[in-house]
């Protein structure tokens, strides 16, 4: 049936909505897919519901052909399962929690692992019913802090999340494949350029993890590559540990005076004016032949405070090179699932051993920070402190550094910690080269879960020796909702938005401009046209629009190819064009199901 | 592609879960198409999810027939539309109620009038723009006191709910006949026989409402009609309102002693035993002509507390005839919004001039129940009590009745209400006939709002003058998840479901039974023909299941069409079973297609 746009619910909108600071929000908004209800929550207007709908056929038949099953779960779920993975507590205020009139905790799920688990748990006993992929498409919930990228992250939104079940590590490694493959091929139909990076299992307990992200400037993720083929998200790469130096020979610490040093650049500054050159191989391998002072001589200690789940705040020290500074995504990461900020004033003044500005792990006195030092805080230690790299760093006394102060001699940490930020040129972890920095945006995860919700719910099934083993699972998300506005972020131009032909809600917009009614009766005749040629035909009929207004709607809605049916439509000639290229072209009528239909 | 049950998510049960009283709760959940999440909430599995989709593409196949547009709405919504409609506060514990990590209110949508309103206020603008009607189908939450009935009445559901706008009373009457009529075509096409009722508009403030109920003995709701072709809801049904008798000539009010008599029964029986056969014509149309004195002849004065919305208290006096009853769904739509339960002893501890068991109207000192009398309680007649009927009541003192107690005489109400029972026999009021009483689920509602909803919340269009005007709208629903649970309730045997071929999960079952290659080679072969000549196949492929066991599971799960291949498959035969007749046939392999096409 064709469409009509003289009663198809749809008013395009001339300006900007106020709250929309990104393209995909303003178009869509603006060309009428979508509405605000609230801060990142929207309804869906018949246009937009058109293209989620694609898009979710698109994922529906690679899940298929993955083998993996449809089901559906409720968004509100009882809070018992969450509280047993301790997902209840550790999401925090991004949970929508809410108790029903007999007082029962309920959430409204920002996923369901625990779901699926207890799905399989109810109704599979042996390794036989393995392997397993389920799957839902499903309205999920998160109360983001600040929901202001429109769909990119919304409050609601729709994903696709399966979850596979299996009896071995063999096996999951095959599930995993099974679901990166279709995620492929996913991409691929949707015409979303993608680079696989490895991505932190965290938290979770996993093994193989793998996010999926559009390459692109405006991205919000970083990520590290280098030309031997290595990709990561920061969060996930490893710094390669060079190798312990001698520490035979090495001159003893040195205390001088650093007076209005706070910063590293001031301290190098300082030690450059003041100090001899550095020692030939008093540093480690990043200042290897240095003949002056330099921020990778200095070890900074960064004081910051954790929030841990039980509520408890434990101050932790981390000395990295003074040339890299702390990412904070990295940060997060590595203390997961506790919170992570920077020291308060009030923590320092908690703690009056450590002068501000001049923290170091030694003083003369004996070892200033470590669980077993003088102020009780724990200290760890950024991988390129290795033992015998010297620096120079606070001697705990106000105006006051020491130099050739050696780790592993004079000073040890209680670990190490990976929080320093990755820079263009660092060496990838597998040998493959220099990396580079570009950013992406996020377009799917594919995640071996393990063991870890299994164990905690209890699914296990028999093996082939009739014992009990737990399940070994996986995640894989897509979001529906975000990749359409991924699509629509990376598809516009000035006018409008540019659709895909794969995803387009419409894939022909027939344009009836002027007033004869032979243009109506040739439009009218080639929708229908269109239409039983297998195309979905959006007919702009209305009869007292201008061209300019109905163009400029074409445009803004983005339907890839435009049929313009004007005055020579009597002479048997209207022009198709090009949303995308702009090309407009005069084609016989005869020959416009032909054209568009190729 | 062929689906089998060899890796099909799916185990069928032995046992009926111990929770469920319904029989399509029970065979749901054991044939493996829903599985209990919490009170009410379901997980669809595959096959569950199948069925669901196949009635939601038949819904949407006829929305867009009677021309209603697709959108889409979040569950979760802020409380302002509902505050300003009054349902935020009216629908009391039935909402599920949350706040979001800024302590904004929100809820559960279990209707979203509003939304819709305001969608198109935010849109639309002239009386040009309409008519429209607009749909979504979208799972809904209803935090339900008792869900106890499986997908009868969970509390979370899917539904149809569609909205018209119009700028004209004639054009909403256009619009809600197009939704009734796209109603007929979907019951019919899902195979469910409908009676259509009149339902009461009750507090929403519309005008026209009708509901689609199924006729059948386990209905939940009871409604009336007559041969004559009246239906409706009992909560819709009205009472003929006899015409006033003469009052002139009727005696005094005679009070007299009885003794040990708080019911209606004893108290005739004491009547009869101890007065003079009731005078000619001192009674209503119901008892013209009795000799001795029944039910009908006395005046039951109820004592009801309503709660109004904003807490208060009222008790409010109810007087019906004696040989009628209260009817709960006819009080709760008479007195909405507020609540209204049975007066209890505490409400007659505070009103002492009430002496329980033989209240009345009247006193031999002036009026004792109304607005204006001794008590000052409210006073409300059912509509029988016209002026000139005589009663025998209570003379408000223990033990002591009062007859020829004659109504615009010597008491009046401060208003009629209809809370009686309706009674096989009662007169349709559309002068059809006597009514019968039948039973029936809800499977449709069709309803005029109006411009409750429009005038709430601002909506109006320009009209052909220029001049603004309220939009006038109507509310559309089907429980698409309800719908599932009737079909199931009614197309089932003691072996398991059988579902009508229209919504069926799969078209065809086929089961390979023993362990000869050449029967899995047919079951094979027959299957991918079956598939590609467009049927949905289920394939029992499983290698060492017993055919009994599998038999077993086909009669559970209820495919409409099986097709048995044994040994018999080696000599080109195979059977046919129809599930519903249980008619089994050989076939010839080559036929089957041609037959189960058919």
């Amino acid at each position: 049936m064709v469409t009509r746009l003289s009663n198809f619910f749809l008013r395009t909108l001339r300006e900007d909505p106020a709250d929309a600071a990104v393209t995909s929000h303003k178009l869509l908004v603006r060309a009428g897919y979508i509405r605000p209800q609230a801060a990142g929550i929207f309804a869906w207007l018949p246009l937009g519901l058109r293209v989620k709908a694609r898009i979710e056929a698109v994922v529906r038949e690679e899940m298929a052909a993955a083998g993996a099953q449809e089901v559906h779960f409720p968004a509100l779920m009882p809070r018992e399962a969450y509280e047993a993975t301790g997902r209840w507590e550790e999401y925090g205020d991004l949970l929508f929690r809410l108790q029903d009139r007999k007082g029962g905790d309920y959430l409204l799920a920002p996923t369901h692992e625990e779901a699926f688990t207890l799905l399989v748990k109810d109704l599979y006993s042996s390794y036989k019913d393995l392997p397993l992929t389920i799957y839902q498409i499903q309205d999920k919930y998160r109360d983001e802090a600040r929901p202001r990228a429109g769909l990119l992250r919304g409050r609601e939104f729709t994903m696709k999340d399966a979850y596979s079940f299996d009896a071995s590590d063999a096996g999951l490694d095959a599930s995993y494949m099974a679901q990166r493959d279709a995620y492929e091929r996913i991409f691929q139909r949707l015409g979303l350029e993608y680079v696989i990076v490895q991505a932190d299992a965290g938290a979770m307990g996993g093994s193989r993890s793998e996010e999926f992200l559009h390459p692109t400037s405006v991205g919000e993720d970083t990520f590290v590559r280098s030309a031997g083929g290595y990709a990561a998200n920061v969060e996930a790469f490893t710094t390669i540990v060079p190798d312990a130096l001698p520490i035979e020979g090495l001159g003893a610490p040195v205390v001088f005076d650093s007076p209005n040093t706070p910063t590293i650049q001031t301290l190098v500054d300082h030690a450059n004016a003041h100090l001899d050159a550095p020692a030939p191989g008093i540093a480690g391998p990043a200042t290897d032949g240095a003949t002056e002072w330099t921020a990778a001589h200095t070890l900074k200690n960064v004081v910051l405070a954790l929030t841990h789940l039980d509520g408890t705040r434990e101050l932790v020290i981390v000395g990295i090179p003074g040339d890299r500074d702390v990412d904070d995504k990295r940060a997060e990461v590595a203390f997961a699932p506790a919170a992570v900020e920077a020291a308060t004033t009030e923590d320092f003044e908690r703690n009056p051993l450590l002068v501000k500005g001049y923290i170091g792990p030694w003083s003369e006195t004996g070892a200033v920070l470590g669980e077993e030092s003088a102020t009780g805080i724990r200290y760890l230690l950024d991988p390129r402190v290795v033992d015998g790299t010297a620096w120079v760093t606070g001697a705990n006394i106000d105006e006051k550094h020491v130099h050739t102060l050696v780790a592993g001699r004079d000073f040890a940490g209680d670990g190490f910690v990976e929080i320093a930020n990755v820079r263009e040129g660092d060496p990838a972890p597998d040998g493959s080269g220099p990396v580079e920095l570009a950013r992406g945006m996020e377009i799917g995860h594919v995640f071996q879960l393990g063991r870890k919700y299994a164990e905690a719910l209890g699914l296990k099934v028999l093996d082939e020796n009739g014992k009990l083993v737990t399940v070994t699972m996986g995640s894989y998300g897509i979001g529906i909702t975000r990749i359409l506005a991924i699509i629509a972020e990376l598809n516009n131009d000035d006018k409008g938005l540019i659709w895909p032909a794969s995803v387009a809600p419409f894939d022909v917009q027939v344009v009836a401009t002027g007033r004869e009614p032979v243009v109506f009766e040739v439009s009218e005749q080639l929708s229908s046209e269109l239409e039983a040629a297998g195309l979905d035909v959006l007919y702009d009929d209305r009869p007292k629009v201008s061209p300019g207004v109905k163009f400029g709607d074409a445009e803004l809605v983005g339907v890839p190819k435009i049929v313009i049916v004007g005055r020579s439509a009597a002479d048997g000639q209207v022009e198709v064009w090009d949303r995308r290229s702009g090309d407009r072209e005069i084609v016989p009528v005869g020959e416009v199901v032909a054209r568009l239909h190729g």
